[in-house]
């Protein structure tokens, strides 16, 4: 171990690993009227659903480890991800099919946040947790801050 | 005008639009027993619904315009495409929504074939015209060829 | 409203939209001579202008609106956005077209803050606000931080 | 040399290059009246100018040479665009500072044909050439086809 | 069947899958002097090697199955592309590690056209074949064209 | 100066230069044996080496120069980059070719952190930097935080 390997002792480094999820949903509130939904959601309210591509960026951050210059192994980090959540929601109804989404709004926001309290459950406490969640290339959501 | 537009009278060049839609689809034949769609289609089969966020390339090819310097105006072709194509797929279900899919399987190969159908009768028929469409980042189809 | 939704009430979450815009500018310091203006900017200092495709990125950051599942409404946000930037800026000079620029060098950090200043008037007061803006796909600049 | 190389002397395989140059410009036909151009051409006939930020494709199809494995040395390639091309449009007006625009609109169409003519005369006559140009990420032209 | 459908038997349609790999390599050709191949591959010539993150785009095209609205199933292709090709050169080094490039300089093109030759071999001589690899995100290679 | 660009000295904008570097690299500890090695870095550990298109970006935080309307001119952050860094890793094997990664295991975590070391030392102590490497385009590491 060299003085640079040392000094990462007290480093923090984040990484990312970036995987994806095609998926349909609708966005709806029960408790409100067709006609709000309507005005509200406007076409994401559609009965019949429309769909994405969603892009999942997920970060951890921690010290690096000195014998193996990682935060964490992206290869476990990437199996973690895809056993998790785009196993689960992949090729999915979001509303209908993912059952953190039955009496919750699927939003990006929404789905952002679901994902945050799966992964953390699943990841070593010591390491931060952050999620980025592409909806299309245009839209994205972040949580935690 | 001078020469070199002169001589543009006898070049044809490629003028490509790239549009976007968000739509749910689902892949399923309906001649064949559920046990064999989803064999054939596996998670594309989910009865559910999944979805994607598809990117549309509508290329136009045909002899430039002296007086423009344009084969076409890409604004007018870009409301062609809105007007036709995607203001009518955009956040719908393909299978149920949009009804050229009624009776055809929305596979990216026969949604670039309709879209075609669609565009053709749109455009001037001295202009050629391709479609490439991405169903994802990492899959795409064209047609004709 | 369940357990996940009423949770969401304490959270944060940052939610982005991407604009672009097209426009010309040229860098020059009005106070400097001709060959300062040159020896710092270089060829930005061109005279007849140069232009870049410029992508514009607005951060929100707010509660989760539990009835909603939204932070901000993309549609709204996206409307703001082209009233108040894209739809001034696009296919304008900014030097001689814009009123900010007038006396203000068009730097990306420059139309960054005056992009700030602008949609700070129009935002929620309770939503914080953040800009991203790419001059080109290799450069760009974030405001504030 | 073996019988993969050998059998290469046969094969014809095009090599693309990527280059990218920053620009303003003006569509504008000094043969029409301001009211016709601004019709015709509207926000991109603005008279103090617009820009973008060029993506410009170079395609040269050739055999591969035994010796080396390459149709044409990328580097070679790149410093040809570079002299003739990028280097005499990049951070330019391209209707004011470009000698082939005097007198020629530069649409994406025209300034693809420029290109292409210019980088004819420095290429060997026994190469192939293809021009793609990325006015903006969703419109571009190629020539010839 | 409608008539869509049966209209699609005589209609080509191409379907491209994009996969990746990471690969070393070093340009070198034994029968030159080591001053010959610096001159000619310059930093390419590295004899510690260098590498890349290669994209490789498989096109395939064919008329559209009318019971399935498919060319070809994009996970058979992908299963294919990974069985043959990127299984055998991700994380290797093309000139040690490959049969294939033991005496065949790995340029771009040179991996083209093995990969178009190995992947010939697996699949129905009905459908057409082309290869496009991205060597870096602007160098790419096409064949046969 | 106007209101606008004295009220920028009290402002921090941060600027990113993005640039790129080819490299080939191995992961392994010294310490461990062979088959410990393999078993934690997997095919990283390919003793003949592999690798990646590297994209580095570049982050510089201060306030802006109200004579410039910059935070640093991304000409001289551009080339202070390619001088000490990327024209020393580009085409070049990291294990065996560059100093800093003789008893450094050169994940991209540890490339992250020896970046920013060396430019820490040629920017100016006024500015902050901070680091992001692209090793794919789904996989990334931030330094620092």
């Amino acid at each position: 171990m060299n003085d640079k390997v040392e000094d990462s002792l007290n480093r923090k480094v984040a990484i990312t690993r970036r995987e994806h999820f095609n998926a349909a949903h609708r966005l709806h509130n029960p408790d409100w009227t067709e006609e709000k939904n309507k005005k509200v959601f406007g076409k994401c309210n559609n009965p019949n659903y429309h769909g994405h591509n969603y892009e999942l960026e997920v970060k951890v951050i921690g010290y690096v480890q000195p014998e193996t210059g990682y935060v964490i192994d992206t290869k476990i980090l990437s199996d973690v991800i895809k056993d998790q959540i785009t196993g689960r929601f992949d090729h999915k109804n979001l509303n209908l099919d993912v059952a953190e989404f039955k009496n919750l709004n699927p939003t990006a926001e929404n789905i952002a946040m679901v994902t945050y309290d799966i992964l953390r459950e699943h990841l070593d406490q010591k390491l931060e947790l952050k999620i980025k969640l592409y909806e299309t290339p245009r839209n994205y959501v972040e949580f935690p801050l």
